[in-house]
């Protein structure tokens, strides 16, 4: 390639301050160094935890930042001693690592790593070190992945090689949310056969974990969301029931309880509310019910009675799904391009990467499930 | 029996009102009914569910009652359609009843029952229905049991057979609290040959979790309390560490992950207090951390970020150590007998039911571990 070896130049969203719209950028992307590979973005989705960052969490040391960490694109370089990869691969960035060594790795019980952007300063969602800058300023790789940019440089302990067939405008979901609620149902909860679920918050990570329920041989899947626009797609997916908890009077979890005989055998709450997090743990059957939490907050704490635990509930917590990400980002586009996951009834919109403050106004307003944004061509 | 088919009055302690020391009265004990079973109490023990009732819960309901619900006795005689039991027979009442037909029995995933007095009315920790009654008025059985009684009548699913072998005023502590603790362990968290465990808490249910994660293959167990005078026992029964919050400025969550490179692979609340509950969760690593809730409180709620589950941390609770009542507790009998078990060892005072008042003060104070109060003689 003849941008090997050089810095390059080209277009990034930069997110200069909390609470502001991002801004079209030129921005240097160095060189990869050594263990590094240097990415073209070809497509990337926007997730609504970059919003947190942009939003929420706004920790002032966490910009200026290219966000996005939901993308996928195609090799441009390597640094020295990568081998797994070389230029024209498609590939996927991982916001978890998989170095493969250290004691989380070799683990069967945890998709998380010791190595990576999150073992420094999990706060500030980035590492301190990044290959970007911007008017003479470092600017931070959110996630360690910044999808948000034209080109990325990424270790390469965080990159998953994927089929060459693949479509990245579409499979770049996989990069975050489709995997974390497919495998919040598959993985982590460990939906059983002919079991009850319900899933609360049906935006794409809802929708994902409704199909991983499905494809885990739910027998019923009870979607709930305070906005019913949703739920068609959520029967597209698997849902066999819906619920609108502003239809009724009395606490969510009692209107499931009188549905299920009891209560449902594994819940996933979707949506980061503390306070949902709460209904989807009540709304297990006492003795064996499994509620798992994987909407994103870390504003404020959840809570309940030590009873519903004590009454034989288990309240765990997802993170990617608990996919291992180098190994099952391959395998789920693998099920993609096999028809066993769907991706593309997920995506609402279309747009260029300059389009990204409307797409953020799309997903504030609860107005698509996903929009894909097209940052290179291929 | 001389006494079969009719009415016997007894010796019970009698909690007439909240807050209140006992009362030693005579009772009446009416015979069984169809399934029911009447039992001569030879011993019992004092167990923190019994103050939690008589000080903390409280309600107005659920009095007068005879408390107690970790004892063991002697069948006197039977109702019609027992053909389990007969009279003679050494038992010890189940506060958890085991059906053996309705779903909840049927799953090898609970050890709850949807029959017994729990299903009719918990708050009240008592059945509407009793078979005592005292200066013409009508005196609740406490979970069911009411140990602190020379009779009392329970239905034969909430009664275990146990070896003849057995020594009452000693297997007695299986009704309750040993149970709980060891189970804790062996059952809900499952612990793991070669793991790291911390036990808040040393009461005789926090002992007895200290027993079971010994008997689980533990390597190293840290035994945590604010009372020092616990560890030497701790010691006994297999813990390895010792700590005292009170030694440290900083959390004890920091402190045990100092001690264990990032955490324990289970923790067990054994103490009741929201608060402990919250830094056993944050002892745990994060990954597979798994924390279990045990010592009860109905009185506030716990909490904890989201973060600490979504980082792969799991959080649980066990009620009765997740045994199935009427088959764990005649194996855990065996288990003593075959000096697998200890129980001797958490005996630090016996005294006659008369004497239960100070038996519940020595408890108040945190002077003793297990009281075991002579009921009736053999």
């Amino acid at each position: 390639m003849a941008t090997a070896g050089k810095v390059i130049k080209c277009k990034a969203a930069v997110a200069w301050e909390p609470n502001k719209p991002l801004v079209m950028e030129e921005i240097e992307v160095a060189p990869p160094e050594a263990n590094e590979v240097r990415i073209k973005i070809v497509a990337t989705g926007l997730c609504h935890t970059d919003l947190y960052h942009l939003f929420e969490g706004m920790h002032e040391q966490g910009f200026p930042a290219v966000l996005g960490h939901e993308g996928a694109g195609i090799v441009e370089s390597v640094g020295p001693g990568v081998t797994e990869f070389q230029p024209g691969d498609k590939v996927i960035p991982l916001f978890i690592a998989q170095c493969g060594e250290c004691r989380f790795c070799k683990s069967p019980k945890t998709n998380e790593c010791e190595k990576g952007w999150a073992a420094d300063n999990p706060d500030v969602m980035a590492s301190p070190e990044s290959r970007f800058t911007c008017k003479g300023k470092k600017v931070l790789q959110f996630m360690g992945t910044s999808t948000f940019s034209e080109y990325t440089v990424i270790n390469q302990m965080a990159v998953a090689k994927i089929d060459p067939a693949a479509p990245l405008e579409k499979v770049c979901l996989l990069g975050c949310g489709i995997c974390t609620g497919y495998g919040a149902a598959v993985n982590t909860a460990k939906v059983e056969p002919g079991s009850t679920c319900a899933v609360f918050g049906l935006g794409a990570v809802g929708l994902a974990a409704v199909m991983g329920c499905k494809s885990a041989g739910a027998e019923r899947i009870i979607a709930v969301d305070i906005n019913p626009e949703k739920f068609e797609k959520a029967k597209v997916l698997g849902a066999t029931d819906f619920v609108n908890p502003k239809d009724h009077d009395k606490p969510i979890s009692e209107v499931l309880a009188e549905m299920t005989n009891g209560g449902v055998d594994f819940s996933l709450e979707c949506v980061g509310n503390v306070k949902v997090m709460r209904s989807a743990l009540e709304s297990c059957i006492p003795g064996w019910g499994v509620s798992v939490i994987v909407g994103w907050t870390d504003m404020e704490d959840f809570s309940a009675r030590p009873v519903q635990l004590i009454s034989g509930r288990t309240w765990k917590g997802s993170l990617f799904g608990g996919f291992k990400s180098k190994d099952g980002v391959p395998q789920m586009v693998k099920a993609y391009l096999d028809k066993k996951v769907k991706l593309d009834e997920f995506i609402t919109h279309n747009m260029a990467l300059e389009k990204v403050n409307d797409a953020i106004e799309l997903m504030k307003e609860g107005k698509c499930i996903r929009t894909v944004l097209s940052v290179s061509p291929q």
